[in-house]
Parts: structure tokens; C-alpha cells; sequence
């Protein structure tokens, strides 16, 4: 029953690495706190990096800074 | 006062079904709650079925299960 | 599938209400998107008054103007 | 540390506007809280305006009347 | 710098499943997508039973049925 | 119309505080996006600090190391 939602950067998350997160996510709730796979859910957010701010600066900036 | 997010996965939602959501739920917080419609707020987010996963896997590969 | 946040004062809101608050929702989900409601998930938060800000002052001191 | 979410209507908001408001945010929170702004993490939503309610009706409405 | 929100229902989640959940999605993120764990952050929310439906009833009633 | 969520860890934030968080908020938005002060919403959530993790740890650690 548990919700998971995470946010990362918009930046070529492949459907695969997608499965993989969500298939990471539901094997450890049921491992550490016994929650039954079939009703974990997970969203996952792609956030533009103009949107996406630390640092008190934007994503795209530090890209370009490369960091 | 309220603030309510509903999240569904993106597959076709049209705008007036999107008005009964947020008709539904503001009237929903007023009859049990007594909370005013005026500044009852209601978002409606859509989700791509790449990244909504229950039970494991992704809602995309359940629809072409017929799940 | 769908998820639904809704986010409240706490102002003495009782299990009854949150019942109809869960099954209201989830009743509007399955009339208007056709959702099962078996996996419907609704998470009620209710909120502290000096954590809850609107017009830019706290509900506490709203509710102490008796609006 | 503190994480901070910023939902708006999307209606054209620029690269620059958000950028204002992430600096503003890490600010306000290392000026009143103390709060690092290296960690500080601000996200900003845009929020089609079917998709955001308020009053019953959609954004949408609200701006083809003028509201 | 992904941010990950875990919400589970209030029933005895130990400090130490805790870190093990912050410790197993920061390390998934990493093996994933390369994320930089030093600024990845998980928050959990603890949600009362009476607070969290599913299936148009609240946890705490499934409780009480064995559910 | 904007909704804005404040996460920090909860370590004493005073009444006061919270105050300075939302009417920050709120004039910010005004400032940038011209944004209706009257109905900005801001909800600021607590986070135990056993429940908040960065760099795979919990921040009570982090604060008994000085962190």
C-alpha cells in the first residue's frame, strides 16, 4: 500500500531505468518492511532543469558549468 | 481552504472530465467538511504510463496485458 | 490506480468524515474515469492552523478574526 | 536541507522568473531559518489550466472570463 | 539531487528500517541513473491508518478485518 | 492561486518563523508572477529528523556528528 514518489531531473531517463526504479523501490518496501508488492505504487517526475532549482541556482546552469 | 492533488495516468482525460473531478471534490469538502468552495483548490496531475508502476511494473506493460 | 492527496486544516476532523472523504473520492474516480476502486489510494494530511498560510498570514490568526 | 515545491498555472512563466523565484526562496529560507542554501532544493510546477481548479472550475474558465 | 518521498501507514516503523530505506533508494538512484548521493534526499511520511484509504475504506478497518 | 509546499526538518521552527516562511512566500510570488496575494496557499510540513535522509543517512545522525 505504499505511495513512492520520486523526482529526478528531466535529462533521458530511459524506460528501462524506469522499470528499474520501480521494480528497486517495491523489492525494498517488501524487504524491509513487508509491504505487499502488489500494492505499491510508484510515480515517477521528470522535472525540466529551468525548474529545478539548488543552490539557489538552476540545473540548466550547473549543466553548463558542468557540474 | 483545502488543497487536493489527484493523480492519474495520462490516457486520455478529457477537459470536462476534468471539470467533474474538480466539481465532484469541491463539492465533496463542502458537504462533509463545510469548507468553502471559493478557495478550494484542486490539481490534477497526468502521469505518462512509463513512469507509474504498481505491483512491480510499469502501467504501460499492464495495458499491453490487457491489465 | 489513481492517487489522491488531500491536504486539510486539522480542526478536529473525525473518522467518520475521513470515511466519506475516502469513499466520496474514490466513488467520483470510478463514475467519471471508470477507476477500480480496489486500487484507488487516498491519503488525507491535515495540517497544523500556524503551518497552513493563505493571504499571507496563518489560519490561527484567521480563525482568531473569526473568518 | 529543506525542500521546497512551487505550483503554478503554466502560463508562460520564463527561465528568468523561475530563477528569481528559486534565488528568492533559498534566500528567504537561510534568512529566517538559517538553513544552508547549498542544500536547499526547489521545484517548480507548471500546472496546465484544465488541470488546476479553484471555486469548481477550471483555470481555464476563470481566464476566458477575466477572473 | 533526486528527491524521493516514501509514504507509508504509521505502524511501527523502527529508526533502523528507516535509514534502511533511506539507505536503499539513495543507493538505487545511484546504481540506476549515477545520481550523486550526497544529494539525494528521501523523506518518509508516516500516515495514520485512519488517514490512509484504499478500496473506498480506511486502513484502520482493514486492519480489523486481517486485511 | 499558486500552491506552495515547505519541507524542513522539525527543530524547533517557532510560530513567528513560520509567519516570516509564508508571507516571504507569498510577496515572492506577487513580486515575480504578479500573482493574487489572497489566494496564495502555503502549507509548511515538519519532518522528524529520523525521517529525513541526504547522502544515505538519517539527520539525527547527521546532527550528533555536528552536521
Amino acid at each position: 500500500m505504499p505511495y513512492v514518489n520520486i523526482k529526478v531531473t528531466k535529462e533521458g531517463v530511459t524506460k528501462a531505468q524506469k522499470l528499474q526504479l520501480i521494480k528497486g523501490v517495491t523489492d525494498l518496501l517488501e524487504n524491509v518492511l513487508d509491504k505487499n508488492p502488489a500494492t505499491t505504487v510508484v510515480v515517477i517526475d521528470e522535472v525540466d532543469t529551468d525548474n529545478w532549482g539548488i543552490a539557489g541556482e538552476q540545473v540548466t546552469t550547473r549543466r553548463s558549468k558542468g557540474l
